[in-house]
Parts: structure tokens; C-alpha cells; sequence
């Protein structure tokens, strides 16, 4: 199947198109490639969808993003927990292939050992087995299996222009260790929550659903790709972005926009919702105590338009996804030359909104 | 729960218990820690049980057994879906988790898609999808995904002195990726079968199963220790050995034990059958196009006896089985070191068999 042309223009769907090309995909697999954060495909003799993901944890460790074993064990099951949650799915169980470093593995696996259990149990599922393995550079895989109605899954796609696009919390908590590997001073431990159970009141209400492991600009990018819409993000920063991100990014004279459009994620959920749907979701949500972050719309792409575009802090900043996406790729996993590359695009996407078109002058009173 | 300490006395095992303490046990798990191929647990809603595996090739890689990416990725699926196969499962499909080295990501990627794909293809499975990272070192992560009717779940558990013990085929062809990587002549590509379909005909009747991907000693090493017996292979080893194994032995002047000892398997599944079932399901699996390598027998226990013998050949050659599973962290990863001690430890294993006792000499004719 030939790659959609809006989601080549990003260096990793590229290569992942790679795989969708060689590997035979499953005649009854649900979602194709890109479309969902999980794999769905009917589960033999029941109305039940398989919901299985696996994702490596290797890249954030050399990074310096974690600062010990129990956080890379945390967030390993957070991570494949939190792609269960944007399928919809209720999980059955995890299971870790762990890749000790060779010096220290006994220490290494008790603090991963922690996390592991600790994100687990937070989540109310178990790891039910694994693979232990001895190289020069640790990594955790992390597989999480669930299931969900075939009726009530979630994907990517089907958003459509005038949708109301939401998260499922406050953003930005992902750049907190990102910023403390480049040496900004961030206090706390990075311990993301799966939003398993907002999950549960989504599943078979939002009409598109992806969550934010890698930031919310390339998230809103991706959906805006796989569905042919923009998104206006219309809420002010603050009201979408977490305090101690934002407070980060003013300590360091950063661009508060930073801290949303950096790669390293927080696992919250983006969905969208039929316009006139969103008032009484919003009252479900609140009676389940949900309390959904509104931020914005999806928009009709216009030619040279913009599809992202952050309009809540009285200027219209247009965002290239692609280009914020590539970036990680150009500076080669320097991260001060990522964040120094991003600061620079970012600055360039400032334009302070044009005054709406007066309205016609009322003819005056005589 | 505390080890069992026969399981303790390998090292491997006492490692794995650390994740068994730290771990909580999700509460409808069939299997206990070590005491399965696969975990299985209940699949909601059906009388099925959900099995799931996940395995690391990584050190395979590092230590010069694949010659390409392709090797890799069959491998790496084989290994999964055998252990699905040693539980008697039917797969729905995997996951993969591939790292790929920073400087020839695409080409490795090619080849491991063909690899992976051919080898699900070749068992009538699919990737159902993964994720991609970049780092010094490759590495893959599989994860195999299956469900098996409750009552015909194999485990490792359940044999007793007595049972017959079979092999899925003919065993030793892991050893040669292992020969050539020390530099021995070893023609053909490493292609192991997954069992699965010899599997089926097993589920509900082995009494206990486990497959070889650590090679024959270890098997059956583990599944003495788990079940409290002994094995006596009775067959001679030209009778059980692929013949390019015993060829390769043949050329290097090495003991023809050493393709069964070491231990890089073959993915053949070793199975244990009532005596009194033996001949009928012999019988059973020929009618079905499987024809089992009868290995040889479980035995009871005897203080000083030894709990794995080789008595096909013209002598008893007891092995020590926590001995030569401890090897490979005793020399530190050093494979030609690893052959040696390997080596020396089987020249120390033989004794002559000792003479039947002599029948009472008959009365002479006068």
C-alpha cells in the first residue's frame, strides 16, 4: 500500500512504512499501520478485540532522561499501558524483555523490578512474565495485552473538520526530564499515568484517539496527517500546560511552547468528539470525575493555511509539524542541539493575529 | 515463595527468582515462575486461556551465531512461537521490538523483515506490528501472542518416573551456529521450525513439555529439577543428533555430546508421556504424518545416582546438569573458552557400564 503523502513528509513514517511494505499484514487485523496505538484483531470465538503493543524503553535511558532503574521500569509499563488506553482497551497483563547492563544487573533489576511492579499495581494489572538478557547498554521491552469491544475501540482516525479536540489532562510533564538532562534544574521523579480509566469513559464516544508519547505537537500532527484536518489549539498555554513545565521553561527563559512541542511525551490522551456531542461528554465526563482539558478545534486544511496552529496567547502561531518531527533526526540525538534547533523554530513561528475584519460600520444615527 | 533448591543450584533460575519475589502474580495466572514455556492466563469470557511469550535475541547476535539480518529475524520469531508451541497454543500473531544499529538501520531492517516475515508465514502467522529504535547494538524483541483451550494447556510440569521422553525431531542443529562462530567449517543457514503443529497433536496428552531453545542438557536438566526426577537417554546419540551436527563434531574431533550440551537450541520440543500411552500415541502421532524421536525414559531419584544420564552409547555418561548450565557465566562470555570447559567437563562425565551382574550360572549338564 503506498504511504499517504502527508505522513511521509515525517522521517519515521517513512521508515516505518518500511515494515508495512515487507511484512504480511493479518487478513482480519482491524487498524492499519499508523492508525492505532495498539495492534486490534479479533479475538477468536468472542466479540472481543485483541489490544496488544510492544515499545522499547533504550533511547530515553542513554539520553540521561531517567535517573535510575525504578523510573525506567515505571515508565516502560506506563508506556505500553497508555497505548492500551488509546485503543480503549482493559488490560489483561503485561510482559517485560529486560536487557541488563552487564556490570551492575543485580542493582539494575531490583530497582526495574520496583517500577515495573509499582506502575503495574498503580494500574491495577500484573507483569506476568519476561525475558532477562546481559548487553553493555540496558533497555526494557515492554509488551501490554488487553481486550476491547469490537464496537467500542478507538483509533486514530475519524476526526473531521469542526470536532472538538481534547486531552485528557494538563501537558508538558514529559519535557521535565528532558529538561534535566540538559542540565536546567527540575525537581520530582517523572511517574506518568496511563489513562486507563478515562480510557473506559472514551471508548466507543471519541471519534479519534492517539496518546501524547511523543509530545502533543507531534501527536496533533499525526492525527492531523492520518485524517486530513488541522487543529487549532485555541486555549491559552497556561490552561493546558502542566505548572511545573511552565514554570521550568519561564526559570530558563524558554518558550512555553517548548515544553508541548518536544518529543518526549507525558502518556495523556488526545481525542476528539463530535461538536455537538461535546457538551453532554463533558457532563458524562464530569460525572465520572473527568475532567477533560479542552484545547482546542479541527479545522478544514486550507492551502497554505497551517495544520497546527496555537491561537490562545493573542498570536497565531503556525507550527510545521514535519519539520519539528525531522528535527530529532538532523541533530543527531545532541540534545542541546535539538533544543536549541527547536527554540529557533519555534521563535520563527510567531505572527500576531491580524485584527478580524471590521465589521461594517452601522449606519450612523441621524 | 521461596525457590525450590534444585532450581536454586542453577544460576539462571536463581536469577529469574528475583523477578518471582519482586513481581506481584496476577491472581488467575495458570503457571507458576519457571514452570512454563508461555504464561497463560484466562482469556475473559471463554473456556480459552490467553498464552503470551516474549524473547530477546541480543547476545545471540553479539556473539557472531547469525551471519545476516535475515538469520536474526527468523530466529527471533522462531524462538517465540516455540515457546507457544511447547504450551500447546495456537498463535494469533506477534510483536516485534527492533533496535537497529545507528549506521546500517535501513539494510538491517530489510533483511530483518524478511526474516520475520518468512518465518510467520512459514508457521501461517503474522506481525501484527512493533516499534523501532536506533542504538549501537542490534537487538530484537519478539513477542508471540496465543490461546489454547484450558484443559489441553501444556506446562512443565506434570512428569513422573516412568514416563517416556521424546524429542519433536532430531536435535544438535543449534549447535551449529555456535561451531562455525568459533571459527569451525559449518555450511547452511540456521533455519529453525517452530513445533506447532506437532504441538497440537501433544495438548492434552504429553504429561509435561518444554522446548529446546537452551539445547537437550538444559531441558531436560529443568525439567528434572521441576519435577523431581531423573532422565535416562537410552537412545544411542546417532539415533537422536541431526547428522550435520554429528558431522561437524565428527570433522572437529569433538564429542558427538557436545551438540546436545551446549546451549544454543534447536526449538524442538522435549515431551514426556505415561508409559502405558506411549505406544498408543506413537501409533496417534504417525497416523498424523509425526513421527517423535523416542529419547528415553524418567527415572526415579537415587541419592548419588545423578539425574541425567547418557546410556545409549556403550556407557554411563552422568552429567552434571547445574554444572554446565552455570559454564556460560563462568567463563564470562568467552565462547571458545565456553568449548573448552564444555568439553572438559564431558570427558569427565563417561564410565564404562559396568558388567551386568552375572545370572546365577545354570547348573552344568552333568
Amino acid at each position: 500500500m503506498p504511504l499517504n503523502p502527508a505522513l511521509g513528509a515525517v522521517g519515521e513514517n517513512a521508515f516505518l512504512a518500511l515494515w508495512g511494505e515487507r511484512l504480511r499484514r493479518h487478513p482480519a487485523q482491524v487498524n492499519a499501520l499508523h492508525e492505532s496505538d495498539a495492534e486490534l484483531v479479533p479475538l477468536p470465538g468472542t466479540d472481543r478485540l485483541l489490544a496488544v503493543t510492544t515499545d522499547t524503553v533504550a533511547e530515553e535511558i542513554a539520553l540521561g532522561f531517567y535517573r535510575d532503574a525504578e523510573t525506567v521500569g515505571w515508565v516502560a509499563v506506563a508506556a505500553s499501558l497508555s497505548d492500551l488506553a488509546a485503543v480503549g482497551a482493559e488490560p489483561v497483563g503485561l510482559l517485560t524483555a529486560v536487557t541488563l547492563p552487564r556490570e551492575t544487573a543485580r542493582a539494575f533489576a531490583e530497582g526495574l523490578a520496583r517500577g515495573l511492579d509499582a506502575a503495574a499495581r498503580a494500574a491495577g494489572t500484573y507483569i506476568l512474565g519476561g525475558d532477562t538478557n546481559l548487553a553493555d547498554a540496558p533497555s526494557v521491552t515492554t509488551t501490554a495485552i488487553g481486550t476491547v469491544e469490537a464496537w467500542e475501540k478507538l483509533t486514530r482516525v475519524g476526526c473531521v473538520a469542526g470536532d472538538v479536540v481534547y486531552a485528557s489532562g494538563r501537558l508538558g510533564a514529559g519535557a521535565l526530564p528532558v529538561m534535566r538532562a540538559i542540565g536546567l534544574p527540575v525537581a520530582g521523579e517523572f511517574r506518568p499515568t496511563p489513562r486507563l480509566r478515562e480510557a473506559r469513559l472514551l471508548a466507543g464516544r471519541a471519534s479519534a484517539c492517539m496518546d501524547t508519547s511523543d509530545g502533543l505537537v507531534a501527536t496533533l500532527d499525526q492525527l492531523a496527517r492520518l485524517n486530513g484536518v488541522g487543529f487549532d489549539v485555541t486555549a491559552p498555554l497556561a490552561d493546558i500546560t502542566v505548572p511545573a513545565a511552565r514554570a521550568a521553561c519561564r526559570a530558563a527563559g524558554l518558550d512555553p511552547l517548548l515544553a508541548l512541542a518536544q518529543p518526549h511525551g507525558e502518556f495523556e490522551l488526545v481525542f476528539t468528539m463530535r461538536a455537538e456531542r461535546a457538551e453532554a461528554f463533558e457532563r458524562y465526563a464530569g460525572e465520572n470525575g473527568f475532567a477533560p482539558v479542552r484545547l482546542g478545534v479541527a479545522t478544514a486544511l486550507v492551502a497554505g493555511g497551517g495544520a497546527l496552529r496555537f491561537t490562545g496567547d493573542g498570536a497565531v502561531r503556525v507550527l510545521d509539524g514535519a519539520r519539528i518531527r525531522n528535527l530529532q533526526d538532523e541533530t543527531g540525538g545532541d540534545l542541546r542541539r535539538y533544543a536549541a534547533a527547536l527554540t529557533a523554530l519555534l521563535a520563527g513561528s510567531g505572527a500576531p493575529i491580524s485584527p478580524p475584519p471590521r465589521a461594517p460600520a452601522a449606519a450612523a444615527p441621524r
